[in-house]
């Protein structure tokens, strides 16, 4: 059997995770909190199976979550999006991404992706016949070069993803880009794919430039959001993706023959527990202080730290601890050093490779504290 | 924005069961059991909550739930898969027929389906730009015409798509069947992807023939089977594909980045249900007596069933009701009768009409006996 996909290996939040659990080191690569959720989320799950919501919610999501999320949007930025038509509940959101994705682009189609680029992007692109067109984000800011942007659209450019907070780098798309990005777009019939899954995870009192905030943006843009992220249940697998209408219904017919619908008890689950509208409040505050406790950790060893204003990942330089290439040094890091870590050049396709791995710090302190020994000690 | 998929509508069974929810129709149509899954199974998933399984389990699924599949299989069928590199948890039967299609099929290749066809098997086909070649089972008896079969498949052909018990008709494949069906794709590299999510589900002492059971094929075949209708928990979407190695490699390929995991607290408890591994038995019986039930509700209408061998769902004939094409009978039968069904119709491309309603008898009694009594008055 010929391969469709032979440049396709396998992900590296599980290679790096299935390294750290066969040598026991810390793991701080895949990107998921070790924190417990609340009880009254688990109570309301339960609830709902007792009480008989096994069989398959509405296509596009139980109504009662689909309101909590547009009232929560609307509160968020400023917007109202139609529960009956633009938003949908999806089976995480890497689920709402590859829909996204795969309801737009057709064989021959370029969709434009910033590097360093989430790892399930290309190759969902791939997947549907499309073509991706990295363009780089500056280094080591990594902002976006909009004059770079405009040279890589094309006739053929069907849809640009973007993603702030942004995985890998935790750096924050601001006003200014929403504007850029808006003026490339402007004209066209080009899809904006948002990747707003970290969306209350931002420092320093930097707001969360939602494209949801923008006219424009908004009326061509597909958002995906995570409760994963926000409820400490990554492992639940439930996300949403919001847009206009037009853009939903094209959405929809993916996703209706991708998953069909979402596991209906944590629908039920998620959407009681919203009623208390203000359960994401303190996230972000939450993780200031774990990512300033992480960097503490790191004062006085030969990393260098680069700035986090948002996610809970934290990018390291190690040029002064070794000159391996990035996917060695993880290696390396994990078996020696016994504290696992992503390689960034896992994020581009053409194996750059800038000395610099990623940390999760969405971790208890102690694990946080054991991990800045060891690393401390190079 | 042009739409990549304008031929795609709703599926029909959000369209019926919203319908059916609108006019108040007792809902016959959409499949779905109204039998409460064991508290068990419940307290498994509400303890695995508790206990903090709450982040991503590994990507191919959570490995005890694996190896549980793995027994069960090589019991019922006689063959070993490897829990590591031959079994992966999906989000849903539809999930895994999705994802082994987008796995396989590249732009341009051809996929032989069997009409009546489950109603995601072409549009997840044509989204990642194959063509799907129908091949019509023969009617009434809904048999396979392996002639047919070998005039369709062309040097384009990736891949055959088959289903039994088949949905809608209930009609199952043989032994002979089996045969045919090797003795085409033998010698070529077309990929099998055999649709077996109601294997439990088979009447009158005739066995589910899994092509797990034969050999030759088995090395060339993807098998999806789903937790929802063998523990009557639909609306959880937890399924499972396995196969060779070779072929779940490429599997996993994209559904690594398609939904990368499952659901995890429902992935521990069932893994934990199924260590008493007898739970399915007595399914087939149950749906007997429903189906029999059902039928003899029918006895004294105008209805003409057809004979169904295996699957929760009954074809009826009602020709000498009503000469209304399938969908507006369906509609009508809806509206105006009060018993939601699926027109057949639906299952077709080029909207064949065989005057043939096909209905859900996975119900309680008294909702059989209560669309029995409106249904006898047509
Ligand atoms: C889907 S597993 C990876 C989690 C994640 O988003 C990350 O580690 O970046
Ligand atoms: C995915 S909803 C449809 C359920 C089903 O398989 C059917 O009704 O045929």
């Amino acid at each position: 059997f010929a391969s469709k996909l032979p440049q396709v290996g396998t992900t590296i939040f599980t290679v790096m995770s299935k390294l750290a659990a066969d040598v026991g080191a810390i793991n701080l690569s895949q990107g998921f909190p070790d924190f417990q959720a609340e009880p009254a989320l688990f109570e309301a799950v339960d609830r709902a199976m007792r009480e008989g919501h096994n069989q398959y919610p509405p296509m596009a999501g139980l109504p009662a979550l689909r309101q909590a999320i547009a009232a929560k949007v609307q509160a968020l930025y400023g917007r109202a999006y139609d529960p009956d038509s633009e938003i949908t509940v999806t089976a995480g959101g890497t689920q709402s991404l590859f829909t996204a994705i795969a309801a737009f682009v057709r064989p021959g189609d370029e969709v434009i992706v910033f590097e360093p680029v989430y790892d399930s992007y290309v190759p969902a692109i791939e997947t549907v016949g499309g073509k991706a067109v990295a363009v780089p984000l500056t280094f080591p800011e990594f902002s976006y070069d909009w004059a770079a942007v405009k040279q890589a659209i094309s006739a053929k450019t069907r849809m640009i993803i973007v993603n702030s907070p942004h995985n890998p780098t935790g750096s924050l798309m601001g006003p200014a880009d929403l504007a850029e990005l808006s003026a490339l777009v402007d004209g066209t019939d080009i899809v904006v794919l948002s990747d707003e899954v970290y969306e209350h995870i931002t420092f320093d009192g930097v707001r969360h430039e939602s494209l949801a905030r923008h006219d424009a943006l908004a009326a061509r843009t597909l958002i995906v959001s995570s409760f994963g992220k926000t409820y400490h249940i990554t492992g639940w697998k439930i996300a949403y993706c919001y847009g206009p209408a037009a853009l939903m219904a094209e959405f929809r017919k993916v996703h209706q023959f991708n998953v069909f619908t979402v596991h209906g008890p944590s629908q039920y689950g998620i959407a009681e527990y919203m009623q208390e509208p203000r359960r994401h409040l303190g996230l972000a505050d939450f993780y200031a202080q774990k990512r300033d406790f992480f960097r503490a950790q790191l004062e006085g060893s030969r990393f260098e730290l680069l700035p986090c204003r948002g996610t809970y990942f934290q990018l390291a330089r190690y040029d002064k601890i070794s000159d391996l290439p990035e996917a060695q040094f993880a290696e390396w890091l994990t078996r020696e050093a016994g504290v696992a870590a992503i390689p960034v050049s896992a994020f581009y396709a053409n194996g750059r490779n800038d000395g610099v791995v990623r940390f999760c710090f969405a971790k208890k302190e102690e694990t946080l504290a054991a991990a800045g020994e060891r690393l401390r000690r190079l």
